[in-house]
């Protein structure tokens, strides 16, 4: 990313899962893992977890002498709350010269043997939590390049997922293109980028500019989305997240079961034609040629027999591409992209 | 207010002008002693200030025998900065136990001998541009009680100047009706409020939500709004805001001669039919009964013979009441109120 307003974080990553050997919460160490793997040199768990990312087993020493530039948190820890034992590791990392990252609610600078560890070796100590100082106020204005973002009929319903998945199907394709993170897991596997959810909220939108900056003509940034314009506990993030980024594209995420939203179940869900409409309506604002390219849905929750037609009836439905993102590729929605918008298939590299 | 997170301010204010004597700069002033002349026991001006507010003046030894809570800094200082003559005076009324109240970009706290002299008096040093901490994430939930939310066009159309006139109305007529204010001179004047702008972007509903809470089902909340659903700076603050508020009824205020969007003017501004759709549309998400009941229209930049005509018309075109808040009163809107949705006369004060 080309300004000093994003994190920045550097590989390759050492990821620490500690004693935490459930799924659900490693999350983040796993979905980096998934996603890139070229980032990761290794992970150090203690004696016991059966978790296993797969990669190379490392000491702090041997993650320093690889040379690992950081120690990823990549778990959450039961409670919420980080021991002794788990600081220890960090400090020794700190001491040769890791920087931590970190999406933990604690703050590592409440840890003074930690801080004083940092500040001797040079660490840094990171929150992907935390949105850099100086954020601008949006202005609206056109920028050069192409953006594809994601949006939901509601939270938690496979947005920073499938924007990973189509940056993947847009590469395969030849084009440049570039995932951009908008939440604390997406930053650790692109890493860079701005929680949007933890900016003041008058710099919503000038973050979201800031997040997809001006770039080459045929160049797309798929950008993660957050939360729901039909979600009244978050909608303000992401209407200031989609006038920032002036998508010309969307791709509307949703789960075929959910029927209510997620944090408010008194309040119904908006059917797709809804969010489609809506996210047109107020999209224009900054783009006046945004068009829905597409329909990421998670079926998982569906009877096993029932997700191919459910899809196939919603397109049927809406004219549009429908996939699961989990079970199919984006490819179909990535190939739409590319015939609606022209084929620039000079990949050039990632950024 | 019912709850810890609104700001509260301690009445009687003496309000602190200093050197300065244009107009602009001393809004919070003028605007306080405009709409709330109760809460005002005094000013205090650097001598040679002809800018007058038509109060006592006092010292600040004079402002504590007559048993003034607080001193509000009631001016912009032209150049952003304050000097050492500033800072003496508030040093001096926080000795004197005086609370002191700033929305300056400056912080108080950085004043080493202020902070000194607050401490020992117990006197308090409150910005109302901090929000408080620890608000909640929006819930969506129906709240007993009745609010209406201003809405603009566009920032800066006269948003809040329409809530306080409204209310005025609201309690001419007898009905139970409370200024909720979201910016920092709205909090002066009502003493107690959020600056929902600075709030992080995903507390934004929730804090809305604090600042209308449960009330009486005959008593109106009327709202003070902050930006607008068309500007892009702005748009995310002012849809958690809607969403928060979940209101009954809305009034669209507008700048009659606006063609753009103020911090955009590349991008056009939008029709007060547009206007009124779009807040339906998002306000439903909380409020399936939410209506526009009026326009508050200002029209100081038209040619003085053509403001009625551009009113008229426009109530034609619309089929509402529209009026100029600063040359009409808000009767009619309050009028139009209290036939819509019942004449519960019951005034029992205004909280």
């Amino acid at each position: 990313m080309s300004n000093d307003f994003s994190l920045q974080l550097r590989s390759p990553y050492l990821i620490f899962m500690g004693d935490v050997d459930i799924n659900p919460y490693a999350k983040t160490g796993l979905g980096i893992v998934k996603w890139c793997p070229e980032l990761v040199a290794g992970q150090l768990r203690f004696a016991g977890n059966t978790l296993d990312l797969g990669v190379p087993e490392l000491t702090i020493q041997q993650a320093a002498d690889f040379g690992v530039n950081s120690i990823v948190v990549g778990v959450a820890p039961i409670g919420g709350n980080i021991n002794d034992r788990w600081v220890a590791v960090l400090v020794e990392a700190a001491k040769f010269g890791l920087d931590i990252i970190s999406g933990l609610h604690v703050r590592l600078e409440d840890f003074p043997s930690l801080v004083s560890a940092a500040n001797n070796s040079g660490a840094q100590l990171i929150s992907v939590r935390t949105p850099p100082a100086g954020l601008p106020i949006g202005n609206g204005k056109k920028r050069s390049g192409q953006r594809v973002l994601m949006v939901g009929t509601d939270c938690a319903v496979g947005k920073k997922y499938t924007a990973l998945s189509l940056t993947k199907s847009l590469n395969k394709l030849g084009v440049k293109a570039t995932f951009r993170a908008t939440g604390q897991t997406g930053i650790m596997i692109a890493g860079n980028g701005i929680p949007i959810d933890a900016v003041v909220s008058d710099f919503v939108s000038g973050a979201a500019e800031l997040i997809s900056p001006p770039n080459h003509p045929d160049h797309w940034d798929v950008i993660e989305g957050q939360g729901s314009l039909f979600n009244p506990s978050y909608a303000g993030v992401s209407l200031g997240l989609l006038h920032g980024s002036q998508p010309d594209a969307f791709v509307v995420c949703h789960d075929a079961t959910r029927t209510v939203i997620d944090s408010c179940p008194h309040i119904l869900l908006p059917t797709i034609s809804e969010c489609i409409d809506l996210h047109v309506r107020c999209g224009k604002q900054t783009n006046q040629d945004i068009a829905c390219i597409g329909i990421s849905v998670n079926t998982s929750g569906l009877p096993v027999d029932q997700g191919e037609a459910y899809l196939r009836n919603l397109s049927d439905q809406t004219g549009l591409i429908c996939i699961d993102s989990v079970i199919d590729s984006c490819d179909p929605i990535a190939e739409y992209l590319v015939s609606k918008f022209g084929s620039n298939k000079h990949n050039e590299g990632n950024h």
